[in-house]
């Protein structure tokens, strides 16, 4: 029989799964682990027997017998009640799957909680069954890839407060840590030694699918900054003509201003790496292909379905799916030809005195198209929390932003000033710094997109990003046409500059008697 | 008891419906009506008399008893074996509702066929389980707003081909006639008064769901082309501040080249129109706020799924959104500035020798837009058809498409031709006549969308569709550094250039092992 002493269980031994047991490990939780296929469990085992696990060790685990569910029995009996159980498992099906034969073991009160990308609909859906059986239920986003996992994630949980309650001194151990005054990451943590002190990553997020849902819509922001930065290198590389070396500089100037976040550092540090096996520039042995594991896309597809306009999300993602058709691409290339005038001085040499005026209005472009799209994800999370009832608080989803995840940015502890400032702000472009920000930078973006279109570079991103903001800032835009011409061929209806909105109006359009010939 | 009489029967009287059956009836075919509620029934067959309909009637319908079921049952007995019944209900929910109040009073052998615009999951599913209770079903789209449906729609049939031979002699006939050398719509249809002859805008789309597939991204592409001319409309006015009747002049001439098309012509119309009330051009006193049904979001939401690349529609449905949220952007328009040099001359005049050629540039950029608009439709419907085995054929779809429906346009007739040529073309865009013009009119098309970025015109789908020619001709995009982001941070690996496609490198990155301050 097992004596019940691990602190909290974990299901599922990919490399998120492990390095989170080691993270939760280094804060002295003794961690019991558990995987479907018993063969991983030895292994992981024996590669952490010393270090911060110790003789006696923080972890427990069982690798006999084969058959799951006396594993599975053994792995239960092994966590203090009310039981913890994280789940790392793949989304979807398996999740389910793990969950059915984890509650016949568990006990009222025990708490699931899910760590994976999942459909924050198939979290709603389980929150709700798991309570029915009296069973508690935590859908948690987990943000930094292995390395944020390892030493400091960022963390978005949700559900019932009495979950969150038992999960709380767990995720706030382990989470990554920002400085309490600046909101930068603490760095430095490695094996065993663990950040002491800092805000951590995470905070209550609301009810139900509101953890998953945000963190959806984080890696949707993902998706839109990651194509960004591709846009930015591509003008640089392709109408300044500039090497992968030289654009690494510039990016890692970059990271000392605004635009200072993980995802510009860690572009300055893959520009600058050499391929080892031809020593050339690595990004230029990388094929142009990106994959993708769907989370942009159900970003995408939920501003659609809610109704918000988060076109640069999606601009992103189809940029994804037009990379991945290279065989296409390259046979359309020798048939569809590019701008008849090329090179800096035919292009950007029209709108800009210098290579360097025009790199820094790059930089600007990214800047404002950054902001754009975080107005978009705020407010679609803003939509759906409305939607859902989650009671989202978005300073605080900003600040657990800051720190851990791919995203995180000195640019969010601006985000978190504004909605503190104004926790109603109704969207992210009206707050002072960001209009006054974006009111400077404009000329200069606008001159970039100029640019790119007369130099043939494909500017998905930060071109739909202007729109966005030039359709916003419109008190008039051309969709009067558009319900006219609803009215005329569908009798669609229309409402009146001149009466009040919600009165709708249907003209008897003269032009549509007359036979089509004549008009 | 009734004597079974009718040609074929139709549920839903709607203004679809109405005008569906008046035009069945023009063509000698004798229609069971009903309707949920009886009381639509009785004014419908009062008002429709004589005229076509004659003493004796081509029209039946039954006004009692109030209960519906004995109602179903009259109407049902009313119609010649085997029944053919036509749906033209709410999509969704009524329909469903309606096909399960029909099926216990038809027989093995009856066809239902619903012309809504049904999502085709729901069609899918709904033939699978007819089909299996012996009974046949047709999902058709059924394109051309009222007057379509009146006087020739663009009709979209799929299902068994036994079900398409039972429909086949009346969806010819009621169909939309294009002339059989030029293409073009046969206009000159009248109440009583069908078009002789031409060629019918329906064919056999393929199975189950096909039929509807192909309306919602012919739906699809209709937001996109409505979308676009309101954007040249927006350039045209604001940029070289030009009225509603000047670009309707404008509109006309290009009805008569590259671009005519029913949305061209409604769109000079509707910018011809003064407002009855005010006197004042129509256009100027509708509220710019679009209304929409939902299947553009659909399309979006399908190319989503597919993995195919329609950035310029989900542009065409984001900008309904951003539209809709007038009071919104009215208050935004107050705080956020437009560019600090307005007007022709420090805009488009940088890039334009004049207003006119600056128009023509418009009208060249919305002809390439649409280009790249269809290519993205065609290629969802090719990823659609291979994923279903529908077995799709793209030239008879844009034959289809040239008459009746509401994106109707001599530039199907050169759509169909390019299909003719070669069935298994890979994109629209490699065609020599598409490639060509584009080719032609890419340097205005760049010049279009530089000044509008310049002037702050917002045009979210004009420019999307530049990048999307852009990226497709492009050899190389930047998802090189894209994927290498993706193998730093979640080593989610890549692929390299020298090597085959389908292996996978993983680098240890020596940057990661730094810590961030000296990165």
């Amino acid at each position: 029989m097992t004596t019940a002493s691990a602190d909290i269980g974990l299901v599922g031994l990919e490399v998120m799964g492990k390095n989170l047991i080691l993270n939760m490990a280094d804060h002295g939780f003794k961690v019991a682990v558990h995987n479907r296929s018993a063969s991983k469990v030895g292994p992981f085992l024996a590669e952490n027997p010393q270090s911060v696990l110790g003789p006696g060790g923080a972890l427990i685990g069982f690798t006999e017998p084969e058959d799951e569910t006396v594993r599975l029995r053994k792995f239960v009996d092994a966590i203090k009640k009310p039981r913890k159980v994280i789940l790392l498992v793949k989304a979807g099906e398996p999740t389910d799957a793990t969950i059915n034969k984890l509650v016949p073991l568990l006990e009222k009160g025990d708490v699931i909680i899910d760590g994976g990308n999942a459909l924050y609909t198939d979290t709603q859906r389980r929150e709700k069954a798991l309570n029915e059986k009296g069973l508690l239920f935590v859908g948690s986003g987990v943000s930094g890839g292995e390395e944020g996992a390892r030493f400091g994630p960022s963390l978005m949980p949700a559900g019932k407060p009495e979950a969150w309650a038992t999960l709380k001194p767990i995720w706030e151990a382990i989470a990554a840590k920002v400085d309490a005054n600046t909101g930068k990451p603490i760095p430095g943590a490695a094996p065993g030694k663990p950040v002491k002190g800092g805000v951590p990553c995470t905070t209550f997020i609301g009810s139900d699918g509101a953890g998953h849902y945000v963190k959806m819509v984080h890696n949707g922001i993902e998706y839109g900054d990651m194509q960004m930065i591709c846009e930015a290198y591509a003008l640089m590389n392709q109408v300044a003509g500039m090497s992968p070396s030289e654009c690494s500089d510039v990016f890692k100037e970059w990271n000392k201003g605004d635009l200072d976040s993980f995802l510009i550092e860690i572009t300055a540090d893959v520009l600058q790496q050499k391929d080892p096996v031809t020593g050339k520039p690595f990004v230029d042995i990388v094929m142009d292909a990106a994959g993708q594991k769907g989370t942009g896309k159900w970003t995408s597809v939920g501003a659609l379905d809610m109704g918000v306009p988060a076109p640069t999300v999606a601009e992103a993602v189809f940029a994804r799916f037009i990379s991945a058709i290279k065989e296409e691409r390259v046979a359309a290339s020798k048939i569809l030809k590019g701008p008849a005038a090329a090179g800096f001085d035919a292009t950007a040499g029209k709108l800009f005195k210098s290579k360097q005026e025009f790199v820094d209005a790059v930089g600007r472009a990214l800047y404002c198209s950054k902001i754009c799209s975080y107005a978009q994800g705020f407010q679609l999370m803003a939509a759906a929390g409305k939607e859902y009832n989650w009671g989202l608080k978005f300073g605080e989803i900003a600040m657990i932003w800051r720190g851990g995840c791919i995203i995180r940015a000195g640019f969010l502890q601006k985000i978190k000033e504004a909605y503190d400032k104004n926790p109603k702000l109704a969207n992210l472009l009206l707050d002072p710094y960001f209009a006054g920000t974006v009111e400077k930078s404009a000329d200069a973006w606008r001159r970039v997109i100029a640019a790119g279109s007369l130099a043939g570079v494909p500017m998905p991103t930060l071109g739909s990003a202007l729109c966005y903001f030039d359709s916003y800032r419109s008190e008039r835009l051309p969709a009067n046409l558009l319900q006219a011409q609803r009215d005329f061929f569908g009798a669609h209806t229309y409402e009146r500059v001149d009466q009040p909105r919600g009165k709708f109006f249907h003209l008897d359009w003269p032009a549509k008697g007359r036979p089509q010939e004549e008009r």
